[in-house]
C-alpha cells in the first residue's frame, strides 16, 4: 500500500539494532485518521468473508483493530498479555514469544467472547517471527473458531513469520512488507503485485 | 449518559468483591459501534475547547480514544507501563497505583509527543481512587502542555478519584457515574443535572 510505505519511508526511524520506530503514528502517538485509511483497505480485501468479529492482542493492535472494525460493523476483542502461570477455565490460552523484549508471557481471552461460528480476523500492526500471531491462531483454534485471515500493518518479509503463517494455510495480508532496511539505506518493500 | 447507564445496568456484571465486570463491550470485548456515541458524547461536551491531542493509558483507555479522537481530528498518544525503573531522558515519567492489581508501576510518555502548546485531553475508561489520572496529569504537566479537561467512561464516584481530581480545577466529564454498587441492589447512578 503506497501510501503507508510513503509514511513509513517519511517518519519511520531505523534504531540500533535495526529495530523500526513508528511510533510518531502507529503504536505511541497514533494518527487516526492515517488509521482510517488502513482500516478502508483492510476492508477492501477481506470485507466479503462474512467476518464477525476481530481479534488483536493489547496493546498497539487495540488502536488499529478498533479503527478496522468500524469498516466491517463489528466487534473487537483484544488478547490480554499476563505473567501469571494461572490458568483460568473460562479463559483460553496461548504462549507468546517477545523478542523485544526477551521473555515469552501468557495471552488469554475470555471463552465468552470467541466461540464456534465466529468468522474471525486477526489485525495486528507487526509481524515479523510470527509469535503473536500464531498465538492468536490458537485461541481461535481452541475456541472453535474459523479464522478469516490475518491483517498486518508492516510485516518484516526478511524474517521468517510471513512464512510461517501462510505455511499454516492463512491468508496473511500485509499492507506493507519490509524486504530489507538498515540506518545506511533506509526501507526497501517488496514490490505489490 | 442514559445510553451508557442502560448498557452498563444490562451487560455490566458486578462481580466479587463488588468489581465491576463491562468487558462485553469496553474493555476487552469493544462494542465499536457503541464507542463511536460515546466519542460523540465527549466532543459535545469538550469539542469547543481546542483539544490538538488525545492521552490515555495503554490497554484499556486506547480504544475509546482513538475512537473519541475521530470526532477531535486529532491524534491518540497512550502513556506506556513499565516495570522498569530506568528513568531514560527522553521520556517523561509518573507513577501509577493500581489497587486491582497491588502494584506500582512507571507509566512513560516520549517527549516527542507531548509538546507545550498542546491542549490535551485525557480520556480513560474507569475513575475510580484517581491514581492513573494523577499520572497523566503529572506528564501534561511535565510537558508544558495545557490540560483541556477529562473525559472518563464510568466513574465510580463512591471513591475519592473524581473530588481529588477536580479539586485540582480540572474539568471531569464522566459519562456515567456510579453512586453505589453491590450483587443485591445493583448499579446506582448519580443523576445528571
Amino acid at each position: 500500500m503506497k501510501l503507508l510505505e510513503d509514511k513509513i519511508r517519511k517518519d519511520g526511524k531505523i534504531g540500533a539494532g535495526n529495530v523500526l520506530k513508528v511510533d510518531s503514528f502507529l503504536n505511541h502517538q497514533i494518527d487516526v485518521g492515517f488509521l482510517c485509511e488502513l482500516g478502508k483497505e483492510f476492508h477492501r480485501r477481506f470485507g466479503d468473508l462474512g467476518v464477525n468479529k476481530i481479534l488483536t492482542i493489547e496493546a498497539s493492535g487495540i488502536g488499529i483493530a478498533c479503527i478496522t472494525a468500524q469498516f466491517f460493523g463489528c466487534p473487537v476483542v483484544f488478547a490480554k498479555k499476563t505473567k501469571t502461570n494461572n490458568i483460568y477455565s473460562d479463559v483460553y490460552t496461548g504462549k507468546v514469544d517477545s523478542y523485544t523484549h526477551g521473555i515469552t508471557y501468557d495471552i488469554v481471552v475470555s471463552k465468552q467472547f470467541l466461540n464456534k461460528g465466529d468468522r474471525v480476523l486477526v489485525i495486528d500492526d507487526f509481524l515479523a517471527k510470527g509469535s503473536a500471531l500464531k498465538g492468536l491462531l490458537k485461541l481461535i483454534e481452541d475456541a472453535g473458531a474459523e479464522v478469516v485471515g490475518a491483517g498486518i500493518v508492516i510485516e518484516k518479509a526478511y524474517q521468517e513469520g510471513g512464512s510461517l503463517i501462510r505455511g499454516m494455510g492463512v491468508r496473511v495480508e500485509s499492507l506493507a512488507r519490509i524486504s530489507a532496511m538498515s540506518v545506511e539505506n533506509g526501507v526497501e518493500f517488496i514490490e505489490e503485485v
